[in-house]
C-alpha cells in the first residue's frame, strides 16, 4: 500500500488506541464521535470527552482532506502544484485537576501533486507539549525522556534541535516570551532527502504517536488523586487563559483553519473549558505557581 | 488650544466622569488606577474594576502615545509621514448578572507628521457596540436611538452607514457571520474635508463619548435586579468565549496592540472574567438564548 494509504490506518488505529486508553484512565466519561465532509474534499472524526472523573475537556481529532490549490493557498502558504492531500491526528487534553497537565499531540502527513496527479512534494511534521499547571520536575523529565529517546533510536541529531523548535513555537510573543508549557518536540516539514526517506519518517511519526501513553497517561496515573483547592482551579483557569491566548493569537495550525472554512468546531476543540481572564495577574513569589510560570519563561534542558 | 490639546482634555474627562457613574451604578467597587510609560514616547492611564456588585471586570483606558513612524508601520499600515501622534479612551465592561449587557467603546484621534513637523494628515475614529446575553428589544432600540439620534443631528447620513460598518466589523467570520452582539456604530479615518472639518468630528466624538450614561447606564439601571441562575451564567459564560475568539482572532486594534509591542494588560482588559467553551454548545429552539443567537446570526434594524 502507498504511504498514504498506511499513514490513513495508522491515524486512525491511533486515534482508537488512544481515545480506548484515555477513556480507562478516565473510569467514567466516554468519547462522543462526530464524523463531517469537508465541502472541498475530504472529511475527518471528531471524538470530544468532556466532564470525566479526570479529563474535564478534551478532543481526539483525525481528518483526511484533498483539494485544489486554490490562489489563497498559493499566495499564503506559497504552495505550487495543482492538488493536495492532508492527513493528521491531532489532540488536546485538558484534565479537571490542576496537578495532571495539559497534554498536545499533532502528526500530519502532506502530498502535493502535479496536474497528471504525480506526487511533486510530500512531507511529514508533529509534536507534542505538555503543558502543567504546577511543575513536577520528575514528570518533565519523563515527558522529554520518553520522546528524546525515540529520536535518539532514529537520529542523534533530532532531540536538541526539535525540543528547541517546540520551545520556540509554543510561545506568547506578546507577554514577555512567555512559552505555554514545558514543551516537548516539534518538527515540520520533513521531506525525504538522501539521509532519510518517507519511509523513515512515517515510522518515526508513528513511534511518537504510539508514545502517548508512555509519556502522558503514566503522568495523569501518578497524579490524578492529588487533591486540589479552589486556588489550584483559580491558578489553573488563569493559566488556561493563556493557552487561549497562544492558540488564538499565535498558532498557525488553529489560525489558518479558521481563515481557510476549516471546521470550526473541530479547530476549537483545543480550548479549555473554563478560563479566567484576571488584569494583571501575578503569582506570590516563592510559591509553587511562581516557579512554574518562571519555568515558562525560561525554558531548560530536561534531560 | 490646538485640536491635539482639546482632545487629551476631553478624553480625560470622559474617563473621570464614566468611571464615577459605574462606580456609582455598581455601589460597591472601586477603579484600580495604573499608569503607565510607552518605551517610545507617551503612556497612558489604565483603570480597571472587578469583582463589584454589578460589573465583574472592566476597564475604561486612556493613552497618549506618539513616535516615530517605523518601516513596520510603512509596511503594514501604509502610512507615511515621518512621525504620529495617537489618543484614545477605551472601555469594555463585564457585568455579573447576564440581563445586563456587556458594553464596549473606543475613540481616538489620530496626527501625522512630517519631518517639519508639521501636520500632514489627522483623523477621528470610534464607535460603540452592545453585547447582550439575553436579548430586551426595548434596550437594542433604547440603544441604537441614542446614538440614531446623535448622528442626525450632526449629517442625517451617518447613523445607516455607521450602523453598518459595525455590524460589519465585529464579526465572527468562522463561526457563521455570527456577530458577537447587536451592534451600535462605528467610524474610522474621518478626516476634515469640505463638508465637515475636524471641529465637526471632534464634536462629533465628544457628543457620542458623552452619550455614555444614556444609552448604556441606563440599560444597566433597568436590569441590574433582575434574579439570575446558574443556566443564565452558563449561557453568559459560553457567549463570552465567542467575544474572546473575536477579540482575539479577529478585532484589528487588539492583534496591533499585541504584535507592535502595546501594554498588553492594558490591551487585554477587555476579556471577560470567566469563560466557557464547549464543543458545538447549541442552545434549544424557541428559548431566550436561541433568540439571541438568532439576532447575532442576522443583524437587524432597531430603529
Amino acid at each position: 500500500m502507498s504511504v498514504k494509504g498506511n499513514w490513513i490506518s495508522f491515524i486512525h488505529q491511533l486515534q482508537n488506541d488512544i481515545c480506548t486508553a484515555l477513556e480507562v484512565t478516565d473510569g467514567k466519561a466516554k468519547f462522543f464521535e462526530e464524523k463531517w465532509e469537508r465541502a472541498g474534499g475530504g472529511g475527518g472524526i471528531t471524538r470530544v470527552i468532556s466532564n470525566g472523573n479526570i479529563f474535564e475537556k478534551g478532543g481526539v481529532n483525525t481528518s483526511v482532506v484533498f483539494g485544489k490549490v486554490t490562489d489563497q493557498m498559493r499566495r499564503q502558504l506559497n504552495m505550487d502544484g495543482d492538488s493536495w492531500f492532508a492527513c493528521g491526528l491531532s489532540l488536546v487534553i485538558h484534565p479537571l485537576n490542576p496537578f495532571v497537565p495539559t497534554v498536545h499531540c499533532n502528526y500530519r502527513y502532506f502530498e502535493l501533486y502535479n496536474a497528471e496527479e504525480n506526487i511533486i512534494n510530500c512531507w511529514f511534521g508533529g509534536g507534542t507539549d505538555l503543558t502543567p499547571y504546577y511543575l513536577f520536575t520528575e514528570d518533565a523529565k519523563h515527558f522529554h525522556q520518553t520522546y528524546k529517546d525515540i529520536c535518539d533510536q532514529f537520529d542523534k541529531s533530532f532531540y536538541p534541535v526539535m525540543k528547541k523548535e517546540c520551545d520556540d513555537y509554543f510561545v506568547n510573543h506578546h507577554r514577555n516570551s512567555e512559552r505555554r508549557g514545558i514543551g516537548g518536540i516539534f518538527y515540520d516539514h520533513q521531506k525525504p532527502n538522501e539521509k532519510h526517506d518517507i519511509d523513515f519518517w512515517f515510522n518515526f511519526s508513528k513511534t511518537c504517536g504510539y508514545a502517548f501513553n508512555d509519556s502522558y497517561i503514566s503522568i495523569v496515573e501518578k497524579r490524578k488523586k492529588i487533591v486540589f483547592n479552589k486556588q489550584h482551579k483559580y491558578w489553573q483557569e488563569i493559566r488556561r487563559g493563556r493557552y487561549v491566548e497562544f492558540n488564538l493569537i499565535h498558532d498557525r495550525g488553529t489560525l489558518f483553519g479558521l481563515k481557510s472554512d476549516g471546521r470550526t468546531e473541530s479547530i476549537l476543540m483545543s480550548l479549555p473549558p473554563i478560563v479566567r481572564f484576571e488584569y494583571d495577574y501575578q503569582p506570590q513569589p516563592n510559591t509553587p505557581e511562581a516557579e512554574l510560570l518562571n519555568i515558562c519563561l525560561q525554558p531548560k534542558d530536561w534531560v
